[in-house]
């Protein structure tokens, strides 16, 4: 474990964010953040258990302010730490419907959590992560994960599309712009369904064994961009199960 | 110049805007519709100067009320017409600065005039332009102007390109939806500096002859997708000066 | 019709070659190409008793020798021509099949029509092109047909795909350079089957009207393309029927 | 060392192929195929002084029958032994110059180092994948490495572009065809300059530090790559150095 550097995980629900943090841990003290308690209690618990540091951090990353105030808590957590990785793996809620069905709402709910949510979290993390930058062994990074809808708008997946487009046009532009800073943003395109109790129901592929995505696979994917070296930054890979059409 | 259609133009300033009214206006009435008067007001007398016919309408896209009384305007002013032609050509506000300096309102802006503005401008338009399939010569057409920051997101472009992903992302899923239904969506990447008296110190491409966009040449553009049939629609293209870099 | 200049298209058969030859005859002498007289015979007579002027030309685009005779014969035949446009719609011969049963012909097949006969195409005609720049009305220009295959590698369409984005990078190229110089270079992505004698049988989109693409559709956006102003170039564009899914 | 198991890099060279050869012989004995035997000679000593097992063999990859010899000569150097991981890595030879300058031998050079090469390495290395996916601790996996030209065509660029763009459109075919069965295909977008002897005069990014891609980095995720589970596969990632525009 590196001394003096953490980790964090927005959006650390059942799945992805819950595997991320998990393999993070492996290096890091990871802080994890999400609106509920429920949805971060246990991850915590599971990484305390096995030997690692886990804080939980509630908080809304669509409110500017909200987020403000987590991360001062998180400096008071983790005096004298820097941010190695902040990983944004917030689902914006969505609809999907016939476009002439939706709401106002509908397309700001999505907008919210994909790109404002991602805007708010990257004002506070950059500034940290550029700060790690002389220590880290490994390129500070901000990653982002992205779905099918960041390169599609399939229809009825209008505002779902127009949050993930937005959302992948941030995390461009933050590579570009921090990149060269040494800071490494990267955008993964999760093009699939994930494998989470929640999916269960869910046959994708029918039902084929490893039809789904593994969160753990992700995480791995995740962790080794996490090591790329500055001389070789990626800064958007896809994902996929191997059945998966595309 | 067919009778019982017309066509509006959301976004009507001096630039793309004011073309594409003129050029729309020599087959169909056309309203203007811009949130402030001075915005339309010299292209609606040119038009009906002209011989043509022209309305005027204050609204402000942005807001779902706002839009909702316009078109109720529009019912009234043009009753039984049938909408051959929505062209969406709204600018949002944007800021290019280092992400660090830029503050929430700065996305927020820009993501209201690309997407919730074009969110607003679907939702009252596609359902006229479905009603007039069965008589517009033309396949009803929705419109939508975009920029190169709709496929790139440069450093210090994010907000900018976040909106205008997002427009892009909503464009594509409306085509989607709605060609089956016989009414074309269309996205235009404009690559380049418009050539309008407001760009005229900006020297684009060392000032050479045509280096910037003519508004007139992108009109003619969009009326040639207007009329194309639909058997062989176009949903997207890029217009840029022949000097321009890409 | 303009004096003095004339347009050329290659792979001049019964679908969008025929189709964009009698397009651009109403404005120019037009020169059809194809290896067989039988695939141009008709459209010649077609236009010639139509009141145009049409020449036909036996060559083999992938032979750059077989290419160098024709456009010899070419000048003989319009002495003191300039050439306005020129069009390459030549199919590649392609085979469907797993990859494992694929021969090393089958893909030599695919890319000598898709991309070696593009680059001898292009290296007959963009002298002639610029050659034209400061006469001709409309920006001299080289039209590219493409397809689905341009733009995506299917399974069992990798001969196809190869030869497709091949041809696609070398219009992109061309582009590149030679816009500055004053001539255009546009692709079209035909997305779809074109409504041709030949594919009468095969009902795409469940054999709805307008199901397939009307080669005249196609043609006039090609004399669009055209037509337009160096101010305002498109490089490429998508075609498809409104039912077709994308 | 997996037993049973090897891989092959074909393309050795002194850059990319040399790393990667490096990282795959950690696990696998490894075999280096190059037109030439001066270009794999040192690696193979090198893995073997290291005590890992190399074997290196001379065939020109565009040509199928030499390429059947070497698989022949393979099979008898390494009988039993399943193929875990292929990796091609060839560079064509392209020559940058105005198009008008290019001869057909110039574009010839490219599709055949950059498609045909790669045609007949799949045709001869899917079969042994395809062989090993049930006893192969990660899923078989063909790496195909690609340049800024898989995804542009620069002015001057034209024939390379047009051998990388097919190289790309045959590795997303074979990835389509064959994810399904357990054959993992991803093509990795190398964007810059690559850190080798050859190109030590050339100051990339103005000479800064980690301003051209180590090879040994480029190596660490293609064996990432190759360790990734059917259930979250990669199809294209991009690599550059962090300061390296885009």
């Amino acid at each position: 474990m590196s001394s003096k550097l953490f980790a964090i995980v927005a959006g650390a629900g059942t799945g992805t964010g819950r595997a991320v943090a998990l393999r993070f841990a492996k290096a890091y003290p990871v802080v994890l953040m999400a609106r509920r308690t429920e949805s971060y209690h246990d991850t915590v618990s599971e990484i305390t258990q096995a030997g690692g540091r886990a804080v939980g951090v509630s908080a809304d990353v669509t409110d500017s302010k909200s987020l403000v105030s987590a991360f001062d808590a998180i400096k008071k957590e983790l005096p004298d730490f820097k941010l190695a990785a902040a990983v944004y793996n917030v689902s914006s809620g969505y609809t999907i419907k016939p476009f002439l069905e939706l709401r106002p709402e509908d397309l700001n709910d999505s907008l919210a959590g994909s790109a404002r949510g991602l805007f708010n979290f990257a004002q506070n993390t950059i500034p940290l992560l550029l700060d790690a930058v002389p220590e880290s062994e490994h390129s500070p990074t901000l990653l982002v994960t992205g779905a099918t809808a960041s390169v599609r708008g399939s229809a009825k997946f209008g505002t779902l599309a127009a949050g993930m487009f937005a959302r992948r046009a941030l995390a461009q532009s933050l590579a570009r712009e921090f990149h060269p800073q040494g800071v490494h943003v990267a955008h993964s395109i999760i093009d699939g369904i994930i494998d989470v109790p929640r999916a269960q129901a869910y046959a994708a592929n029918g039902g084929v064994e490893d039809g789904k995505l593994k969160p753990e696979a992700i995480a791995e994917s995740y962790w080794h961009l996490h090591t790329q070296p500055r001389s070789a930054f990626t800064q958007e890979l896809d994902l996929r199960p191997f059945v998966e059409k595309f």
